[in-house]
């Protein structure tokens, strides 16, 4: 592992690291945030997970997280949002490829030799960053729009590895949206039934989520029509999964939004990682 | 005026704008926002500048300054650091010509057709927004590095114009330093005699400050030499002048530094504006 940067903010360290990620063979970049308290022991940890386009700087320096871990104590783990480089399959969309990992494991050509972003941060880096930082064995996970989706389905289909959940307008659908299908089509191939444990919507009817859940939504949101938030909360409420579910009306899909919520996400990690 | 964007943020509005200056014979582009507060009459103003190399949007981005405005019903503005344009005269050089305008008015060649930050921001910028924008009489100035120097020099040179005054690792004599005498020669040209009014240190001694002030330094700031903080803090102590000086151990240039210290200095302006 490498350190990039260091500064510090808050009275703990927001440092940028990289290191050869096995799960993806190439370099990868991430960021971490170290609070005070973790002078004193280990502290628990936030992963955010980001959104299409998105490295593991945008949260970093817009969503003001920093303030509010260091409020409450906790780390956060900022990854990037797929594997990069030169030797990196990619595709001139903005929505597939490097920037787009979707935190899946890809099973098709030209996309499976690299991009395994679920392996790599529920396993990977998850481990490196518990063994490299001063963090407990608390973990609570979110994320803004795809990386939503991201946190929605990983704390689902990992539920050992993540203690408490939330998001910021999350792709709450994709088995039934373009953001969604396209991908779910590159990274599996074709066959549909491999998509649903992709589905946050599906999942949660299918396994469901052993806690509760705080969602975010901007009621502005400019990509409202592709996230599809009604079919998650239509979930919340069939399968009676404990909720905040909060429609914030003049908030668009930007770190305007995030930022505006983002302590209330942390002190909901904060309050379930802690008791 | 032209509306380029506006964002919800923390119940408020994150504005983007442009207008064309008379100052600076070029179109200009500058931030505002605007606090919940706003909906019920005009609210006291703060105004960020930035420092080199930088446009309206990095305070805006990174420095969580939208947060403590809605907290304390602040306005904030902030204005590019310099004209800018193709046919705007620039440097190769990051510290000279477009995004280092240095907060004067030059009068050499190239530069006096388009730079002229002193005029635009003390009185044109200053006029448009306060017409536009539901702002009170009451405004406060802050900035970082060269935006501090700005901020320190404009409010002494204007003080009825601002009425609080902070400064985050401000350009402290930039008459005795690179990050200044390059600049100064540049726009003022070689009679040092003009640079006087320019620097914080020496327009302290001169014409002082009716009011205190705060400055946060980081003490690991990697241009410490080029800030020069050492001269401010005595001419602060020998004109008697009220002030905080903070030397922030760790700290370095960054806007990992501005974010954390950005509340205390939003609620010096906001004690000092609305009582």
């Amino acid at each position: 592992m490498k350190t990039i940067s260091e500064n510090k903010s808050y009275g703990g360290v927001q440092g940028v690291y990289s290191h050869t990620s096995q799960a993806c063979s190439c370099d990868m970049t991430f960021a971490v945030y170290m609070p005070p308290q973790a002078e004193k022991g280990p502290v628990p940890c936030l992963w955010y997970l980001s959104g299409l386009t998105c490295t593991h700087e945008n949260a970093m320096t817009k969503a003001g997280l920093q303030a509010h871990a260091a409020e409450f104590g906790l780390a956060i783990v900022f990854p990037d949002t797929s594997p990069r480089g030169d030797d990196v399959a990619n595709d001139d969309a903005y929505d597939l490829g490097q920037g787009a990992g979707f935190y899946v494991n890809a099973g098709e050509t030209p996309w499976s030799p690299h991009f395994q972003m679920e392996k790599y941060v529920a396993s990977e880096l998850r481990d490196l960053v518990t063994e490299q930082f001063g963090i407990s064995v608390h973990h609570g996970i979110t994320g803004h729009s795809m990386g939503g989706h991201g946190a929605l389905t990983l704390a689902m289909k990992y539920p050992g590895h993540f203690q408490s959940l939330s998001a910021f307008a999350p792709i709450a659908n994709p088995t039934r949206s373009d953001w969604g299908r396209k991908q779910l089509s590159a990274y599996l191939g074709s066959d549909e039934s491999l998509w649903a444990a992709h589905d946050a919507t599906l999942l949660l009817k299918d396994r469901g989520w052993n806690g509760d859940v705080l969602i975010d939504q901007g009621g502005e949101d400019q990509f409202f029509d592709l996230l599809k938030p009604d079919a998650l909360v239509n979930a919340l409420v069939e399968t009676k999964t404990a909720h905040q579910y909060r429609l914030q009306a003049g908030y668009d899909h930007s770190y305007y939004f995030v930022s505006t919520f983002a302590r209330d996400h942390v002190a909901w990690h904060a309050e379930r990682l802690t008791s």
